[in-house]
């Protein structure tokens, strides 16, 4: 709404409104060149997650750097980012509602559209609607690697499956969705890993399996920003779905790369929080609270201001430790999420900086958009 | 956004689009009645707080019940709320920020503005603000009655600060905020009871040394749903600020009243799911999850649906157990929210329905209004 903007351009940082989400414009563009020359220098494709940023303007600089199309996770979100410019987005899902699917056939009218499928009747609704809209919706086959959410069973099931998408006339079967989430945030390596090495190699069997039966997977898709190296040196993905890399959250901080250091990439986004309240020794009160972060991966770090710590959080408030009462009434500090994406979902702007000099307000367009 | 727009009103609950916020009419009537009526009979005014439905449709149906005016936590929160109807505001809460001071104080040429304070030197801003606006901001003094979060220390630190408000001649001191927020929580009613008897104790004591250099508080302001019955009984407070009272959630339905039963509430507010995955037996995917709903307080409950639990969530998803395999895919399921008010912060839409028809969209204006 017209007046929550919570900044100006040119306006210095420390004085944006609070809790209001930043986003360090250079640390921003590392992560997006980082992953973007891993992808190029492995022969891989990018397909980034817009889960994560739900930003037109971010995907924007996601494309300049080659990324073949988009990831959204729900039809809203896709309708949102081809509204922002994609022309080339999968959902990474299985879309259920009838309602919904009509929705996804009509955008298939506007860009290229791919989406998951794990049960045939929902590939006979698909067909339907394509057939209505006059479009033609791509299809993957999502197959559970592990992770233990949706998706058929790798092998057999999943192969006749695809068959079933392969026949209709107003799909097209293009490949295999193989995503190990939870793998993602395991911190050691080695363990890691493992939990990867088992999803490739039942991912492997599948596109063996298919090809027997003559049918070719276009895409072969999965990854994240815990286990992209893996999926890389697969020789088998071909298409990475990394989200969380641009940002990079205090869980994702935790998580070790192959050498038991940090991921190669940086924290761009924080939280902006005041202390709005002081009136205790060793401890101060702020601004970013339940509905300013999600909570459910672990609480917030503090990113500019040693020694104090984020403790709790009720609905609009959040604790702070402050043993050296360090913080004064209306001090700005910077907290580091600990989960990026429902955090994201949650605000309606992006502010971007340089420095510490406001440069670019970015709308979060799909904000809300759970549909 | 137009296209994200859940549902119709006549279309049966059960194809409104999901993750989608549902509000039972019928037993949201109930709630805000039980409460006009407690208000009423118990001789104490009821400003209902509005953090927790951000919906001037639902202000109203207070208003229309006796409501005095409402409570918001932030100011654009309260921004909303009197574009959307209400005369009567207090922000209860500190607003430090001077560009939110700002936007308070242009406020209070629309409405009655009133917020509270912890600190004399942002009386100082306030009063700045104040005179530069033309308005008349009225004060609270939040007083820390256990909470332990915001407030000044009740006695004569908080009758110092009363005399600071009352010496201006742009400010008004018109009483006390002695809100004991983590007492809500506690289940057991006299556990809850010995809380809210000490924080009824230190407010009294705060009261009476006012009087004695001649401050009035027409205001002695807080309780929440979980201990209104103990601050009405009081004598001293009067003003009830409860909020969850017309949703309760999960939370609030282990929080006992005087006899060890339930609060006087019913559950009227719920997130409808569809199962978008049934690949397992005793198991199902919905597309409830991180982003749809707050995990803070505990996971959500199942309504409608015996024998089958929510037991995780991730962005997009929530896993069931269905022991007995009674989802199908496809099907639609109503779950009770862990804790309502950041649940409400995430969606755009409440769709309320009578029976099985959706009769009403109201749209959650505040949502999102965190600075």
């Amino acid at each position: 709404m017209a007046f929550n903007i919570p900044a100006e351009v040119g306006m210095p940082v420390a004085e944006v409104d609070t809790p209001c989400l930043l986003v360090d414009m250079d640390a921003l563009d590392r992560n997006i060149a980082a992953l973007a020359d891993f992808a190029r220098s492995h022969d891989v494709r990018l397909r980034p997650h817009a889960k994560s940023h739900k930003s037109p303007d971010i995907a924007a600089r996601q494309f300049d750097h080659g990324a073949v199309g988009l990831c959204c996770q729900t039809v809203s979100e896709a309708e949102a980012m081809v509204a922002g410019g994609a022309r080339d987005v999968l959902v990474s899902n299985e879309v259920v509602a009838p309602r919904m699917i009509g929705r996804l056939a009509a955008l298939a009218l506007k860009a290229r559209v791919l989406v998951c499928v794990d049960d045939a009747s929902n590939v006979t609704v698909l067909e339907e609607a394509s057939a209505a809209a006059g479009s033609r919706i791509e299809v993957l086959v999502e197959i559970d690697v592990g992770a233990g959410r949706c998706g058929i069973a790798p092998g057999d099931p999943a192969c006749e499956l695809a068959h079933r998408i392969a026949d209709s006339s107003h799909l097209r079967f293009a490949g295999l969705q193989a995503y190990h989430g939870p793998a993602q945030h395991i911190q050691d390596h080695t363990a890691r890993g493992a939990a990867i090495d088992n999803a490739i190699a039942l991912t492997r069997d599948t596109v063996d399996r298919l090809a027997i039966h003559g049918l070719h997977c276009e895409i072969v898709a999965g990854a994240g920003t815990g286990s992209f190296d893996l999926e890389a040196a697969s020789g088998l993905y071909n298409e990475l779905q990394c989200g969380s890399y641009i940002f990079m959250d205090a869980d994702y901080a935790g998580v070790r790369g192959v050498d038991g250091g940090a991921l190669p990439f940086e924290h761009s986004l924080f939280l902006q929080t005041r202390v709005i309240s002081k009136t205790r020794s060793g401890r101060a009160v702020c601004d970013a609270g339940l509905k300013s972060h999600s909570v459910d991966s672990g609480l917030p770090t503090v990113f500019d201001c040693d020694g104090v710590r984020y403790t709790g959080a009720s609905d609009e408030h959040g604790q702070l430790d402050d043993p050296q009462d360090r913080l004064a009434l209306g001090k700005t500090l910077r907290l580091v999420p600990g989960h990026c994406d429902p955090t994201v979902n949650m605000h309606d702007w992006l502010v971007a900086y340089r420095k510490d000099r406001v440069v670019a307000l970015w709308p979060i367009a799909a904000r809300g958009m759970s549909l």
